[in-house]
């Protein structure tokens, strides 16, 4: 990065309802099409690019979303305006003047010499909300309304046999030159007071609808109409499984974006762009 | 109640984002007709009329709200249809399978008997929420974005002094032949952890848009442009205050309601309709 450029760290929210998902397609409301023209707006750079933790689908949502956006120091100098403030704060004020509501950025800071929002994670946390009583209209937009009671014990069993390393190929949509190998460190159920099922999944990284597709083949499980041996042999598959349903995006949040300490972020970034291309 | 009628009891939760509130009105969407019409339709009975504890205004929301319903005993009998369950199993499953999303009936039961969703009522409660920091957009729809810090311990040092037995006139819109005398058992605020006030009203009863005067009142203490002085002199105030600005709906929800037990039920909507007449 050249001394003219701020990295700057954006932490930010949607509810990805009204969104045709995360990354930018010409004629649809996207959220990184709505961050890219409120952050052109009031910084005045034209050709903003956001870089994202977790390129969410279409009704997919996020609590703590994770972006790097590089803009001109010139610009950036001119955020805090009149009033005494950092650029940081200045860019978080107006940025969110701009933005629509289902969109809100939570903190902006400027981020650590070689940080990089998608390389650079540690670890994405996502949470799939269902419910098989009836739903809470307040909560509709977030929460799967499934019609067939689940077993929280049964989903649990079945989830403890997909963690850890492996090829989640049969669990992926196929990208060329990708690796579809990732680390599975939690997969777990829990029933809330509210009768919401909640799955925690947290991995290194997923591939491509690989949460909603570990959901959907679990709901099968938890609901009675498969089993375990049914999910090892599916999930065993080198191809993307048939069997799998995938599940709705919009009981799917992203929760979290882990990342190194400050110093240990360009070596993080390093790292995972070597491991990708594997 | 003659013996060819019963008198069901329903609890149910609403979005009231798209109603314009709780009441009938002609051409409006308004959730009495949404619950009516599902009704309606399930019983076969056309002209099905809802009593409700509590009649919110437009955009306003509803966790647990109770209301009662006279079927004929012919309608009710066929309820359950084939499937071995109770006729109260029967309408719950069958109108929440034509209600619109917004709207869902969590329980109903028999009614004992006397019992009156709006006069049996001993206690209302409800939430208002808002928040002075970055909104969070899931929650946009039920959390009022409040663009002043808020103090809470002067929120409260402020509630304190309008609970108890007194006349709200100031904070009500007048009804003819309607008291404005009502018990405000509790008035207290907390900042959750995710940063959003909540206030928690409890009542006999609210006359109209008794909690979102004060509210509104309270809010231009807690954020510092008014003190306790002038809420005293505008609440001792026999008429409708003209100081006051309503606060907006979608921030307040209509929690609970709370009835005596079963035989006691009866003689408590007598002391109620006797009482609100005075």
């Amino acid at each position: 990065m050249t001394e003219n450029v701020v990295r700057a760290r954006l932490v930010f929210a949607y509810d990805g309802t009204d969104f045709a998902g995360w990354a930018m397609q010409p004629g649809l409301r996207t959220v990184q099409g709505e961050l890219e023209a409120a952050l052109a707006k009031v910084t005045r750079v034209p050709d903003v690019r956001v870089t994202v933790a977790g390129r969410t689908d279409a009704g997919v949502h996020a609590r703590a979303q994770v972006a790097h956006v590089d803009l001109p120091l010139a610009a950036w100098e001119t955020m805090p305006g009149t009033r005494k403030r950092t650029p940081a704060e200045g860019l978080l004020g107006r940025v969110n003047s701009v933005l629509p509501q289902d969109v809100r950025v939570h903190a902006v800071t400027e981020a650590p010499a070689g940080f990089d929002a998608r390389f650079g994670a540690l670890e994405r946390r996502y949470v799939y909300r269902v419910t098989d009583t009836v739903p809470d209209p307040a909560t509709r937009r977030f929460v799967l309304a499934y019609l067939r009671p689940l077993d929280v014990d049964a989903l649990n069993a079945a989830s403890a046999t997909l963690v850890g390393l492996r090829d989640f190929a049969a669990f992926c949509r196929p990208r060329p030159g990708a690796t579809t190998i990732r680390t599975l460190t939690e997969l777990s159920w829990l029933r809330t007071d509210a009768g919401v099922l909640e799955a925690t999944l947290r991995a290194d990284a997923f591939c491509h609808s690989m949460v909603r597709s570990l959901i959907g083949a679990l709901l099968a499980v938890g609901d009675g109409r498969r089993d375990v041996a049914w999910l090892a042999d599916i999930g065993a598959s080198a191809l993307r499984s048939q069997g799998i349903t995938v599940a709705p995006p919009h009981g799917l949040t992203l929760e979290e974006v882990v990342y190194p300490p400050g110093d240990q972020v360009a070596a993080r970034a390093e790292e995972t762009r070597a491991r990708r291309s594997l």
